[in-house]
């Protein structure tokens, strides 16, 4: 197998395996009893919880630990009173778009042909009434790092022009980070987000796990009630193997994290270098900001998801565009976004390397995927 | 360590572990992927919700996954209209009475001193305003089953007298099964419920993991919205390793049932026998309708907390009551409901057995337990 879709899913890596494995069947306590080895348990989790938070220079107490990123993305729209007004990248993931559209008053901000906010729509966009803004880090489909700073920094001067008006409309800033973390640094002070959403499954870690970073200050409605855990914000019994396990497979990440970007690197290039040779190949987004796991391109007038099920009889697997909309055969709004037509919406492809991947099979993979899509090339203009 | 606290958390069975370990790191594509072995993981994912809906007499497809009981009470909950009359069982988890206070207008079923729900009092309350009930199969904190088929069919009553009078009022019956699962048979066509809480945490399954049971043409609202996974109730990608192995662990847990509660029943006897002779000790609940895993008991004059840190000194672990409301120092609203006076209630503990208890360990947990207890009535005698 040569997996080419990490973006999509990634598998738990032993160290966060092995962290959780002693959480299943010795230390299973429900941290809420109040006997000696549930609160240490309790202590471990929280331990765990500071480790994540660590990690983008936030500390445990900030954290919500959610079932993955699509509910901590929803505990984040909690903020927002009905019919409040929302901008969200053109690039985001579905849950966003999903998030926003139940909202009931949002507006996207444009990209430009790489896939990246364009801040000048931001700015011309961003209002006075504007209560809430949702930009990726990285969008799923492209790879490309979004200018989150920026779009922070004009957010904090809306800010300021409000309470100096004594205005008291509140405005926040949302971030989604599935993408990127583990691959880049993620540091909210240099974000200047007020909410970001985590994932582990997207970092070797384990899947139904995920976490919502909440700023001082600001007040979420839980999607659940109940025993009141996380600070009330997200009721139930704690999940401690996952959360043990998405500490463990932070550590890990962050600590290779440069490595691995620059191996990455170096295979994208291997990629890119055979994929080039095919003819029309264009490849999507813009090197420069784009996460080196992520190799995007549409092959116009080949249909995509031939390629992938021919690719799939040499065990070789990638995907049409995200995972969530692709089975459902909606057209990409990213794709559109950056202004591919049909043809080449249709010819689209996703490679998202990871650890699975090294120049071996990521050389036999470019092969491969080059012979296909020549055949399917051929075939299509006999 | 003699672990007495099975209705906290159970530790995950080997089998279960080893259901789920192949899809940590072999099986751990994203089941929205359109190649062959995301598909393969998806209908694994499928099969394993048919195994869990067997088990309650339901199909896969009736399931909605969750991250656990208090999600699926709170999707459960989602099927409310903004201040429709809601009638809760005195005795519910704190996840069904916070539910019900948020939607602002319920009332509770007086129980018996034994902690099981009076139907009279139920078919005095239930009018032509009722629109939710909630009843649990076992309250968590006495282990008394309760009359959720008496009540059903009153609610069934309630519907047709409805009907023939031409009134809309739809009157829906949620049952939280989290307590009872494994231990005792549970099917949808006898109990006669729209919604059922399932906790995999609390059958030797993974944490994280739950599921509602939504019967046909009951409509509810997501708490999350997004990839529309779930049939649109439940966003986010699919847990599939936990719901694999809550399978798993239900599989184990049905095959053996009965076994397991005649096991448990012959280790209350002679745990119960062992602390019959401590002064004044009062067993809560009634054995008839109680689940065999349960021994409640309440010495007055007696702080628990005293007794639970004195044991855990031994290595004894049990609770005071419901683990999520002890850890808040709330008064059970069930022990209240029941009738215990303050000094009862400070004096009571919940000893909950389950696989980790064997004739040897419970002997010497009895004998153990009396001592402890018989110190401490001495001490504040003196």
């Amino acid at each position: 197998m040569i997996y080419l879709d990490h973006a999509a899913a990634t598998p738990l890596s032993k160290r966060a395996a092995n962290a959780m494995s002693v959480y299943f069947d010795e230390k299973f306590f429900n941290p809420s009893a109040a006997y000696l080895p549930a609160q240490r348990t309790r202590h471990e989790y929280e331990d765990a919880k500071d480790t994540i938070a660590h990690a983008i220079g936030a500390k445990g107490a900030d954290l919500v630990m959610t079932s993955g990123a699509t509910e901590s993305i929803n505990l984040a729209f909690s903020i927002i009173a009905p019919g409040a007004k929302i901008l969200i990248s053109d690039v985001e993931h579905q849950a966003v778009r999903a998030c926003a559209a139940k909202s009931g008053n949002f507006d996207t901000i444009a990209v430009d042909e790489y896939g990246r906010v364009k801040v000048s729509d931001f700015e011309a966009k961003l209002n006075s009434e504007t209560e809430f803004v949702s930009v990726c880090l990285v969008c799923s489909e492209l790879g490309m790092l979004q200018p989150v700073g920026e779009i922070a920094a004009l957010v904090e001067k809306e800010r300021l022009r409000r309470k100096l008006n004594g205005e008291t409309r509140p405005l926040y800033l949302h971030c989604d980070a599935s993408q990127g973390l583990g691959l880049m640094e993620v540091r909210i002070s240099r974000l200047g987000v007020d909410l970001l959403t985590l994932n582990a499954a997207k970092v070797y870690g384990p899947k139904g796990i995920g976490a919502l970073y909440v700023g001082h200050g600001v007040k979420l409605q839980p999607l659940s009630v109940g025993g009141g855990q996380e600070m009330g914000l997200r009721s139930g019994t704690e999940n401690v193997p996952a959360t043990v396990g998405f500490a463990a497979a932070m550590i890990e990440a962050e600590k290779h994290q440069n490595g691995e970007r620059k191996r990455l690197m170096k295979l994208k290039k291997i990629l890119q270098k055979e994929l080039s040779t095919i003819p029309n190949i264009k490849f999507l987004g813009k090197e420069k900001m784009q996460l080196p796991s992520f190799l995007p391109f549409c092959v116009p007038g080949v249909d995509a998801e031939r390629i992938i099920f021919a690719l799939e009889d040499q065990e070789i697997y990638l995907s049409t565009g995200a995972a969530c909309a692709a089975s459902k055969g909606i057209k990409s709004p990213t794709l559109k976004a950056i202004g591919l037509n049909d043809e080449e919406i249709a010819g689209s492809l996703r490679i998202s390397m990871g650890r699975l991947n090294d120049e071996e099979n990521i050389k036999l993979a470019g092969q491969k995927i080059r012979e296909v899509i020549s055949a399917e090339i051929e075939r299509v203009s006999r």
